[in-house]
């Protein structure tokens, strides 16, 4: 049995909540946050402290709170010699107090709120001070999921990086997406399944051999006629600066 | 019973013959390409011709040709006043020689050679000169999609303009994302699942909730130790562009 204790109350803490509440090999002894938050409804009161120094036992304090909190709770936490991890994939292990003992658990996958997460195919990114830990860090990511990576604090800001690329960047090209449809008044849902697709095909082919479009054939009558149905000056840019990248990386030139 | 000769032998030629094989309603009668390349493995030589002035009869000439290739294989064509649509979401019915009746038949969707396409859920787009045409585009998009939509010209082009970026600038994106995982040794397949869930969350919220990551919460320690991390010109300047528009579009101010 592993006791474990989480907190923070945001996106992050409530999956993983209701993650472990179904693991039978897992224990969620108490959950702390600022606000006295429930992580979900059937969550007693009791089960929740506002206050670090009420904080109990456990194998594992997991602290799912903002970046840059990660430090300063840390240096709060009333107790040495434990095990407390961080859940940040742009973080170093090193922001943890090492009056604790340290580690990283970093579920490599966007979370929202209202938003379930099915965590089996989850990739775990895991860090620790010593191979005990190490041991105790890969069991319990290995109850949520069946891909769990010991992965140093470099290669995870590395990984974070190319996640930012793919998702937060890629997002935004979703949202720019929406608003040329919405201003319109073309209904985006006509492009989900383009998205998806989209995102898919990668899981079959290199994304290098799955570019298309007007870019790649460098077809400069589309591609200009698209900059002019363009209202909004920042989407031109995007369009012209992924357009000479996308020429750039496959050897046309403009 | 509509009767269709499908002129190219790429990519959407490829998909689109495979998918009116197997409707009982549709006769693909004759397939026409420069080389004589077999649509599948299984189409008889005798089906397909390299001769424009070979095209027998039918009900619709699909012109699944390169979109700069559209109006001049329609003039070219031997006969007036049948029914000739292209399938190009960014040109217009106007490209096609109006010695024919014109229309377009535009799957808005992705197509590889080797990747399956399941078009039941795949938007088409289509218009056409008459009422008749457009009747007959609907029924023979219908045996393949739930989604048929008579778009206008216009309004493709704006449709296609959102797809350039959704899709073909998306994939850049997972291509720079794979470039990340490749120079630094991380097998690439360790980001499919979150790919998968950024595109597949659109579907349950606007992409302007989905939104997370340091840019939006204006998170300028790792913005910066990102743009260090980076080794290539072109990745800091879309990390720093989108890092940027990011912050503009929600309101934050580096
Ligand atoms: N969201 C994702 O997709 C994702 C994915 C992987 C990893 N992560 C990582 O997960 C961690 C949490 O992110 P999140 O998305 O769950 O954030 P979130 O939804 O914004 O929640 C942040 C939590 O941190 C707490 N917090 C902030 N400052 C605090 C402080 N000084 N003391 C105590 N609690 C504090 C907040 O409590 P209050 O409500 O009291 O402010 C809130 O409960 C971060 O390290 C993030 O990098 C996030
Ligand atoms: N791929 C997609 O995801 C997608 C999606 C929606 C719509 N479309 C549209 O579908 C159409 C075809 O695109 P694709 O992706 O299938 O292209 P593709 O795989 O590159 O195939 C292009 C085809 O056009 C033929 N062609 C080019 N110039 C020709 C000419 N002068 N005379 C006769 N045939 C000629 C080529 O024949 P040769 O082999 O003889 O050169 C080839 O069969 C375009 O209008 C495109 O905009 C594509």
């Amino acid at each position: 049995m592993i006791n474990v204790i989480i907190l923070g109350s945001g996106k992050v803490a409530k999956h993983l909540y209701t993650a472990f509440k179904v693991i039978p090999e897992v224990t969620i002894r108490q959950c702390y946050n600022r606000k006295g938050i429930l992580l979900d409804d059937a969550q007693a009161q009791e089960d929740i402290t506002t206050d670090l120094s009420q904080l109990k036992n456990a194998d594992v304090y997991i602290l799912a709170i903002s970046d840059d909190s990660i430090q300063p709770v840390s240096e709060q936490l009333p107790f040495t010699n434990r095990l407390v991890v961080h859940v940040s994939g742009g973080k170093s292990i090193d922001v943890i107090d090492p009056k604790n003992n340290r580690g990283v658990f970093y579920a490599l996958q966007t979370f929202s709120h209202g938003k379930e997460i099915n965590f089996e195919q989850v990739p775990f990114c895991i860090e620790s001070d010593n191979p005990v830990d190490q041991k105790l860090l890969s069991s319990l990511a290995g109850f949520l999921s069946k891909k769990v990576y010991p992965i140093s604090s470099h290669k995870r800001s590395i990984i974070h990086v190319a996640a930012v690329f793919v998702n937060n960047f890629t997002n935004h090209l979703f949202s720019i997406g929406h608003d040329i449809c919405q201003e319109h008044h073309i209904p985006f849902e006509i492009l989900h399944g383009l998205i998806e697709e989209t995102a898919l095909k990668i899981k079959e082919m290199p994304p290098d051999k799955a570019q298309t479009g007007p870019a790649l054939r460098n077809d400069t009558k589309t591609i200009e006629k698209h900059l002019n149905t363009l209202s909004v000056a920042s989407q031109k840019e995007f369009y012209s600066t992924f357009t000479k990248a996308i020429q750039t990386k496959y050897g046309k030139e403009l």
